[in-house]
């Protein structure tokens, strides 16, 4: 006779919740995982693949102007949303099939319900009424869009949420927020031909990012043609008759548009979830308080992924996953590691990062040595686009490790990712000066930057 | 007074030449360099250049196909071959005045003749006749393809040096060779809606890269309609009345296309040069013997680049052109580094690859791990193409040192830039563990592949 249910009963099934599952159900364990939406998470349903799959769609135009420089003339060219977003949506339940079909195949019991923690080992399944029981219970709820309800007219806006399943391409949008996801989806909109302008409260575009990305990817995205409006917000959003809003915004610009999109950050999925019942701690934003183990305050309670509200990315709450499991299933204690984790953007151009930005550099170090380029990509001299490509190194000079690495362009994200191990290997730019170009390439100029730009000595450019 | 001229004498005005000649120019020595035909030498004149410039034309079907499975209609396409050449060629004029420029602006006499050595410190200049001093003399001549005059109709055939400059796109091609080259324009014919075939006398394509890059591009290049033909090759080529070829191969095919290309290999540029007067050691060859430094056997003359049959990349031209200077010029003598050197093949798919192939790290070590992964890129899921990427890691089982690393499909080319860095600093798989994913890009593959997919014990599979 076993004591509970199962031996691991997972709330949510986006990145963190199917890792832990199918990891815990493979070693044969008895594992369920509710999830009451789909399978895949805001990752696979609403997140990562479909806005990148989006992201490809709205680069076609580019691609069929660029092509003129080449020689090739194009007629005529359309674009069909409804035919788009069917394509993507059997994609998307592909994908979500493979996600069951994994569990399953780890011999995961899955329950498409609501679940909520009634205490320490036990969980309601809100679908049915039926209670369970669990050794342990890993909460993976992730994230949801902030709806801003303080807003007046936040009801007539959209979230990203909704951004995947518009009826129709609206002619006009403004997107408030200056984060990845308000970026990427301007860059979205724009490309498929919607006249998109973005608002944000603050000074520039992603905060946090190297301000060459950030004053770059600004640059860039304006000369496309996408209205950016800084230090000003939404005041209010109301609906006229013919159904077009009419947006006030704080400094009193008067914005007519026929969608409002509100990308102004996420919430921890808490809510209901039945943590107060449980004795679960909550930080002051809902967030879950978890230890360097992913354990809650309750020893049998867990928490992964974005509901921690530690690094909201997928691989992360995947490594999470990992570690998790290492940890309690395999008598391995093993922290999850967010040090030096490489992201990218994917605006268009797109932004890919690892470390420390300039400005973060020259606050921790005495001196760092600055390599910047920045050029036209071979590609836009024949299509004649006035894109230009920034690669940026922050170099400690005491050592001269690479702390931070940047780059504003094409496959900035593939790069990211390469970087990324340069960076966790604590490679220096030794390293990279010993290293024989691949010409031609964009990323050459990672490693025939001899000279530093400049360097940053106590905190002044010197 | 000085005894000679100048202080250095360059020539040839590609990568290696022109490299030196500028660094040397820009310390205040007297520099003269020599070019025949037009500064930039092969790589910007009738290489890398024009050649990725060609690519990128070519892979615009591409992109107007899987438009549609993205919700776009493109009508109608044509492609101007003219228009496109002159395109290009602009662009490599505008190259060929910075060079110019660049060289100009460090104060280096530039001399529009093919000049000959005539002794360890004498250059006669054909133009003209005259014969001028310098103290010592850098032979950067580059290679030319091979004209494989032993072929019976090899009159009737081009090198990559006429492909750049075709009247017109011949309706069919006939590419005989299997080396980067001929893959290259493989797909660039094809891409362009030339009816292309590949031979080459080989059992596969790109002889010496690791085994599975090799399957891999061959079978997306016949996937894509490319015809390729091992292990014959072409036994004589004849001219028919309509002025089509009429090819006839050592197996007995008979083959008839517009156009034959021969892409067999490039041989040093050293014909009629002086080298004999002067007393400059050759190979059998023809390519200048090099001790590590450059120096030939006459200890005021220097061989860079193709000419010596190192390594023929435009990289490691320049590189042993700053190895050069800093040898010679600021007394600080320095060896061009040639292990590790990351190449790409603008094929497409495209080729990156840093390090030993499967087949060489078996044989170098008593056992390595193979890391690899193949899947479809997410772009191709919506578009259809039946396009697939391939990764691999090769891990020495001793010290997990990543001892070689391979990639086929888009940007592989970018990444293997960066995974040169990885491989340089000698990173091991553990870095690559370490190293949390970017997602969704391709590159995440390289540091989600945690588990060996298969061994090599003493050369055979465990």
């Amino acid at each position: 006779m076993h004591q509970y249910d199962y031996d691991l009963f997972v709330i949510g099934g986006g990145s963190g919740g199917v890792r832990s599952a199918r990891l815990v159900g493979a070693m044969g364990k008895r594992v369920a995982i509710a999830e009451e939406y789909r399978f895949g998470g805001t990752c696979v349903i609403r997140g990562c693949v479909p806005k990148k799959l989006m992201v490809y769609a709205s680069q076609y135009p580019e691609h069929f102007e660029d092509a003129s420089g080449y020689g090739w003339t194009v007629k005529e060219t359309q674009f069909d949303w409804s035919r788009f977003l069917a394509a993507k949506d059997k994609e998307i339940a592909r994908l979500e099939g493979l996600y069951r079909k994994g569990l399953e195949g780890a011999g995961v019991e899955l329950i498409e319900s609501r679940a909520e923690i009634t205490g320490p080992h036990s969980v309601r399944l809100v679908n049915g009424g039926r209670e369970v029981t669990a050794e342990r219970i890993v909460i993976a709820v992730g994230g949801t869009p902030n709806p801003h309800e303080a807003l007046p007219g936040y009801e007539f806006c959209i979230s990203s949420n909704e951004a995947f399943h518009l009826e129709a391409l609206p002619r006009s949008i403004l997107i408030a927020g200056g984060g990845y996801i308000a970026v990427e989806f301007a860059n979205i909109f724009h490309g498929l031909g919607v006249d998109t302008t973005l608002i944000y409260r603050g000074a520039e575009i992603l905060s946090r990012f190297d301000q060459d990305m950030r004053k770059g990817l600004h640059e860039a995205m304006v000369e496309k043609g996408i209205r950016i409006i800084c230090q000003d917000h939404i005041a209010s959003v109301s609906k006229s008759a013919t159904g077009q809003l009419n947006v006030e915004t704080l400094a009193s610009q008067q914005i007519v548009v026929e969608q409002v999109m509100l990308a102004l950050g996420r919430d921890p999925n808490t809510k209901g979830l039945g943590l107060k019942a449980a004795g679960v701690a909550v930080n002051e934003r809902g967030a879950i308080i978890v230890d360097d183990y992913s354990r809650t305050n309750v020893p049998s309670i867990f928490a992964l992924g974005d509901v921690t509200d530690r690094v909201q990315l997928t691989p992360v709450a995947i490594h999470e996953a990992m570690c998790f499991v290492e940890s309690e299933f395999r008598g391995n204690p093993t922290k999850p590691d967010h040090d030096l984790i490489a992201t990218a953007v994917f605006s268009q151009p797109e932004i890919g990062t690892v470390g420390l930005s300039e400005e973060a550099a020259s606050k921790k170090f005495p001196e760092i040595e600055v390599y910047r380029a920045q050029f036209r990509p071979m590609k836009a001299t024949l299509s004649g686009r006035g894109e230009k490509m920034i690669m940026k190194l922050i170099v400690n000079a005491a050592d001269r490790k690479v702390v931070g690495a940047h780059i504003l362009g094409h496959d900035a994200g593939e790069m990211a990712q390469l970087l990324g191990i340069v960076l966790k290997a604590g490679c220096t730019k030794n390293d990279f000066d010993r290293t024989m170009a691949v010409h031609p390439t964009a990323a050459e100029e990672l490693v025939t930057m001899y000279q530093p730009s400049y360097r940053i000595r106590n905190g002044e450019r010197a």
